[in-house]
């Protein structure tokens, strides 16, 4: 038997944005919201929110902004809900309508541990116009326990109605999330909590399935796997997996055939090596990210002088 | 503390041949065998062994029938074994010296499990020969559980010495990996177990960790994934996971770099979404490889096609 509380979230262009700078198309963001609301996913991340004053719309497409009239061009009133993320300090407090006059639903609020006395304050500021709010808790496996400790006991105490486990760089595998997610439940039981995995050891989906196993019902995917570096559990994958018959894969296989496909070839997310090294040693994909972006520029490097790079050794074929 | 007995089996050449005939150059199998054994892993499968009087070596390349003398032009002695693969059905009896003369050190037969009586004949004549012997049950989560019990009851008696939980459609799940390998284990007491899966669904590495999580000691992987349809575990992925300091993963980035990357790119094994589907669907990969072909002769298809034929109905997007 199927779990009605599972929700679905599909974040392919807030966080596959990181890897185009959030220029895609209306007609194509339009057609991707159309083609997960067929599909039943629950949630449709349409992107960021950020503040105009930090980032200028010039040099980013629209979904790195999220203005409520480039939403209501994409995407309609449906059981497909819209959610766009907010990062602490990049946020304007301005731009929010009243969730009752806005088509989105829901703001999840991205935050390192040192961060989370602005995220609590964030997440009030947003709670308090009727949204949905949920707080991801980014990079938790670089934390020393006891600041994660404090910062979960804190959050606690929030309006944040989801909690997300986040592993952002694609480090965790099942008893790493087993452990976590015990602690996020002992923390929260008043709130539902969510799992966003990176797919940098081709963990992602198997991460999010434990997610699932230990009863966290917000679960986010994206098409193709696209978003920053290794990307992230598929949606497809975790449409084909799900057993609530509300699911339809094939509206999702039709948008990978029409655009992810060739967009993957060109702008190489998932399970390339430079990704799969720094999730293994527990880094940021930065340097990943670069060393990638050198090979499509035709500067390749050796992939081994890389991993050398990374572990601080010389390390002799 | 890393577990000694976890044992590395690389079936690059053997599985991944399924992919282009078996026809890898020699000095390229040379650099491989070398790497792998800089790499620390302990057996190397250089290829079937299968009867010339079935399969021409006109039309195979020769890790199809791994001759002895083939084996040694590309292996030499060292703490890296060479094992062989061999098919039910498909095994000359009279291809083996004894394994004192033979630069081979384990055999692995593979088989179905309606086919496990004449796997038992054929271990018990290769064991003769002095070999360490497996026994691969392919294609278990096809099975009906008393079918798969006999099997397993007859082959507790066997002299295998290992026998491998194989997850030949890339099917399963942490779930059914853990309640298969329980029962493995209480199957065979005085055996080890190995652990065969593939990647159609991304869960190749996350199923083997399972499987070490479950005391399971044989672990398979192939460099890049490389293997039929959706690939194996990756080699790489299991060397950067498991703490042995024997393990290096270097060697195994240069080769990747070297010869899989390009080869990847023509042979299109790993995560395509047509494995993906017939994984996900607990079907043979056989339509998938056809659908992969033809869109490689430049036949393309429609994904979504596709998968309605594999599911049969008509799901109109």
């Amino acid at each position: 038997m199927y779990r009605p509380q599972i929700k679905v979230l599909d974040c392919t262009i807030r966080d596959g944005g990181l890897m185009n700078n959030w220029n895609f198309s209306k007609p194509m963001v339009k057609e991707v919201f159309h083609g997960l609301a067929q599909a039943g996913v629950d949630y449709v991340e349409l992107g960021y929110r950020v503040d105009k004053k930090m980032f200028s719309p010039k040099e980013f497409g629209p979904w790195r902004f999220c203005d409520e009239e480039d939403l209501r061009d994409v995407a309609y009133e449906c059981d497909t809900k819209v959610s766009v993320m907010c990062d602490v300090g990049r946020t304007d407090y301005d731009a929010f309508l009243p969730a009752s006059e806005s088509i989105v639903s829901m703001v999840r609020v991205a935050t390192y541990v040192k961060d989370i006395d602005k995220a609590i304050h964030l997440i009030k500021h947003v709670k308090s116009f009727g949204y949905t709010v949920t707080c991801n808790v980014m990079a938790v496996s670089t934390n020393l326990e006891p600041d994660l400790d404090e910062a979960l006991d804190q959050l606690a105490e929030s309006e944040a109605d989801v909690v997300y486990l986040v592993d952002s760089f694609g480090y965790f595998y099942s008893e790493q999330i087993h452990y976590l997610a015990d602690k996020y439940r002992a923390k929260f039981p008043g709130k539902e909590l969510g799992i966003h995995c990176h797919d940098n050891q081709r963990l992602a989906f198997a991460n999010t399935i434990e997610g699932i196993i230990k009863n966290i019902n917000y679960v986010d995917g994206s098409i193709y796997g696209m978003g920053r570096g290794g990307g992230n559990c598929t949606t497809e994958l975790l449409l084909a997996f799900l057993k609530n018959p509300k699911f339809r894969l094939a509206p999702v296989l039709a948008l990978i055939e029409k655009y992810f496909v060739e967009m993957k070839q060109e702008l190489k997310w998932g399970y390339e090596l430079p990704f799969m090294l720094t999730g293994s040693l527990n880094k940021h994909p930065r340097p990943a990210l670069a060393f990638v972006k050198a090979g499509i520029e035709g500067k390749k490097q050796s992939l081994v002088d890389f991993y050398n790079e990374l572990v601080g050794i010389d390390d002799v074929v």
